[in-house]
């Protein structure tokens, strides 16, 4: 996330997965080892935004992200052209539950990642995703939008924010109408390095029934 | 300011002088020595935060701040009794140029600190207080109103932001309608303790004329 609040640019397309100036808020993953690693690259920094970066991917069975984190894509799907940013393997290597209003059939790629598109909403991607995990953690990948709906629902445990020393003044943020989030989630560890500052909000309430 | 992006809670009262849980902003600043010193406390911790909190005094001839900074009274000054949140001796001990658009009479009070009302927008705040300064630093203490006016017209030259591992909900924000922020500003040096992030903001446009 910029100072200002931004974890996307603005005016998404093909050329700019994150928006316009919003692979500046990634700068702090690239040199870390589990980046590099996953990219085929060696070497990399490890220590505290290494440890993050691994974290995220460690202990994960399932994925789920918005429609706009699939692709640039809008409205109904014209044919099945578009396979995701990632390329032929995509970094996920387990099911990744796509949220639309749009189906689709599942698309199987290299690498053990299968993309589900789903039309149901929050609680039945959810529901997949879980079962899919069979007991391994359900990372919410992102975006914004998608990010915010889960928080409003109480559906997220444990979330991690890194702040970095960028501002973008236009994009898309997570922080907004969500009143009720000091009820919800309390904020710690706060670590940091001169790239990125990281904040974890933990749910302090029960999630709904 | 919080992860959620406030830099003061809601519903300001007498009470509550920075709304209601703004003060868990504050935590990073009380126990370092320059606080505690100026509330007449030894002791108190250096380091990043400490220096962070002096260098926020140190070379300043004059500060700028809006209404709600200065006190709870909304619309017209019915009498003289309101002069401050500071007490007999505010910490200031220079002008400070309080933005309203209701007049009042200057206000002398011990250890320096002289409240000039002006009614006359930023641009008069900041000539007087450029003038009260005599060559010292203008610093802008808030609240985000007017912090956000100042950089709109990109007349501040140096910001700190301090992002704390907190959520509050709902409050005051400074980055909303900042478009053109990135055209204006880059920041840079993020400085973290375990009880906030520091990064500044540093004006790259020449301000206008």
């Amino acid at each position: 996330m910029s100072v200002d609040g931004f974890v996307a640019g603005p005016d998404q397309d093909v050329e700019h997965p994150l928006g316009v100036g919003g692979l500046k808020l990634h700068d702090w993953t690239f040199a870390t080892r589990t980046f590099r690693d996953i990219h085929g690259m060696s070497d990399g920094d490890t220590g505290v935004d290494g440890d993050l970066v691994s974290g995220g991917f460690s202990g994960i069975g399932a994925t789920i992200m918005g429609r706009n984190m699939f692709g640039p894509v809008r409205g109904p799907w014209e044919d099945d052209a578009w396979t995701g940013w990632w390329g032929e393997t995509p970094p996920f290597g387990h099911s990744v539950f796509v949220l639309t209003h749009h189906p689709r059939p599942d698309l199987e790629m290299a690498g053990g990642t299968t993309f589900h598109v789903v039309t149901a909403g929050i609680d039945a991607a959810l529901a997949r995703a879980r079962h899919a995990a069979a007991g391994a953690d359900v990372r919410i990948g992102g975006g914004a939008a998608i990010i915010r709906e889960f928080l409003r629902a109480g559906l997220i445990d444990d979330m991690h924010v890194a702040v970095v020393p960028v501002v973008l003044g236009r994009g898309e943020r997570i922080f907004v109408d969500l009143e009720d989030l000091p009820s919800k989630y309390r904020s710690e560890e706060l670590v940091s390095t001169a790239m990125a500052a990281h904040i974890r909000l933990v749910r302090i309430a029960e999630p709904r029934a």
